[in-house]
């Protein structure tokens, strides 16, 4: 069949674009005769493309030269037990801010190797709201603070960086928002996003820590799980993840060609309104639970008023070319996943899709 | 260009056919209209190939029931830590076989987790052969018995299992020569495998892993760390690296389609004995170091009579369309490797490129 909206939560769409060019270099890539999968990864070739794309990623979100931009293998969730492995020091303790289900597994997976405080949740609220920053119970002597800024199942955002005062270091797992918006690094200690929503494919994560950081003590272990020790190899301590890191490298390049990253904000937060004005424009047709000020750009979640619609509407938005969007197993309903590569005319097909099935199934 | 040989160590060629069945698929994986990469990995889709890719491995290899397969993300660098995290409990000791560079480094990174005994060692022969069996100190206490089959920087490889006794599980980093040969797989405790030599893309790692050994307590640490939970997770306990595991069933596939690994071993002996051939009868033009009885046929090492004359032999070979014929830094001199994705045709064709460059600078 042609192409798809894919509102997929990840992996995701990539651009159109990207894509294409994968494929035109997919036998001989940058006139090498061979596919970027099949290079060296010490070769000239490869390690002029891998520093290309650093130097695209610093200059797309304006990083500061005393952070290193890791291209590391695997997902984010290896990095809920690193960071404290890197972070922190026997007997420390670190701050979690609790906003659904991601920053709840991150807190539950750092557990083996730093004693965590919940320092504020919207848990009893069902995460259908952010922890209001005046009830977070911050240690000031924690080795860092840890949040989420987007939570891909349950659809809320941070519309801003917490001030978490000015000395521990602010964590954020940037998974399912970076490249969103700008976005002012300065403010973070570690920044880490698995690649798969709006970066690339997935088996590859962007980390970007404050050099300073890097020397922190953390504990025994393998080099492999030392910051420090990637920094120091250009993140080619061992074979890295080629093709991801090319893919993400084509990425850059298309934002770049796009505008940047402002141009991407009010592109994004004007697909986000179209489908959530439809939503609340819908009659109650169609519902988001998240409070207003809460709610997500990239993952906008909705349920049907009639629950026994659901299979209905998921048969016909697929035989209408609209991908992936069933809602997380835990909590039902659907969800429309609008990083980056989602185009504005896949809203536009999606909100004339909902209109048209509520009349008909009205 | 066209499409040259490569003889790179890694990452290394794809065979043709897979290459051009992913670049065909690019846009519209399976009539999804949307990229492999673009899937989700609890799709049905892609669940199906993720299982598909499985039952062929399991087919080619002969792996027993009682083994788990794991398609997990990164490199093998990482299990030089995370089997002794799994297999190892406090105060245990683990035997390492040293033959070369990787199984040396294995040993090391291992130290953080595990007593390390160098059961045997071929340093101080500049790892030229292998240990003796007859020399190794074996521990019947050990958790595992660690060894390398194939080196990959030296060259030098086992051409039979060794015999460690019935109780001490043996472990082997198979990066460099898994599926060049029939394996008898029920002689080993667990099998990894880095995919970017004989499977596929870097960023993706085959674990294979007798199914009692997932119950040994290890030590306490994340989940993302435990084979076990792996294992009953399907290799979906976070976002696999989705684009690693499609290209490496396709590979599976394909060598299917050639007749399985019986004809692939057939094809790599005479392709290593027909460059070997060629360099032991070059009158000392060229020389092989290794003792013939451990010589690699995955990677053969070569130098030529005169240093003088390396950068011509590279710069000419290029220009020939022989891609990645360089040694590895720690040694000079030349490697061509020669997994299962180089074709006998790329080996006649750098023999008569070496007999020629013989006779042009004799």
């Amino acid at each position: 069949m042609s192409r798809v909206w894919n509102f997929s939560a990840g992996p995701a769409a990539l651009p159109l674009a990207v894509l294409e060019r994968a494929q035109r270099e997919m036998l001989d890539w940058n006139g090498s005769g061979a596919s970027v999968m099949e290079q060296s990864h010490r070769g000239k070739r490869f390690i002029a493309m891998a520093a290309q794309a650093e130097a695209d990623l610093r200059e797309l979100m304006g990083i500061p030269a005393d952070y290193a931009v890791l291209f590391l293998q695997g997902g984010a969730t290896q990095h809920f037990a690193q960071i404290p492995m890197n972070l922190a020091g026997a007997g420390d303790s670190a701050d979690y801010v609790v906003s659904g289900h991601w920053s709840a597994k991150a807190a539950s997976e750092a557990g083996s190797y730093v004693r965590v405080n919940v320092a504020a949740s919207s848990e009893a609220d069902g995460y259908l709201r952010l922890p209001p920053r005046d009830s977070w119970r911050l240690d000031p002597h924690a080795a860092y603070v840890h949040y989420t800024p987007n939570e891909t199942i349950h659809g809320v955002e941070f519309h801003a960086i917490p001030d978490v005062g000015g000395t521990v270091p602010l964590v954020a797992d940037l998974s399912s928002n970076i490249l969103s918006e700008p976005l002012d690094v300065s403010r973070f200690g570690l920044i880490y996003a698995g690649a798969q929503k709006n970066i690339g494919p997935s088996g590859l994560v962007v980390l970007i820590i404050r050099r300073d950081l890097l020397q922190r003590a953390g504990r025994p272990m393998a080099r492999i799980f030392r910051y420090a020790e990637h920094a120091a190899a250009d993140s080619m301590l061992n074979t890295p993840n080629t093709w991801g890191w090319y893919v993400a490298g084509l990425t850059f390049q298309w934002l770049k060609a796009q505008g940047g990253l402002g141009t991407m904000a009010e592109r994004n937060r004007l697909k986000a309104e179209l489908l959530y004005q439809a939503i609340d424009g819908s009659g109650g047709y169609y519902r988001n639970p998240i409070e207003p000020s809460a709610r997500s750009r990239m993952n906008v979640r909705f349920t049907l008023h009639d629950g026994a619609l659901d299979a209905a509407f998921l048969q016909e938005s697929e035989a209408a070319g609209l991908l992936a969007l069933k809602g997380h197993k835990a909590l039902g309903g659907m969800r429309a996943s609008l990083y980056n590569a989602v185009p504005p005319e896949a809203v536009q097909a999606l909100v004339a899709f909902m209109r048209d099935f509520a009349q008909r199934h009205g």
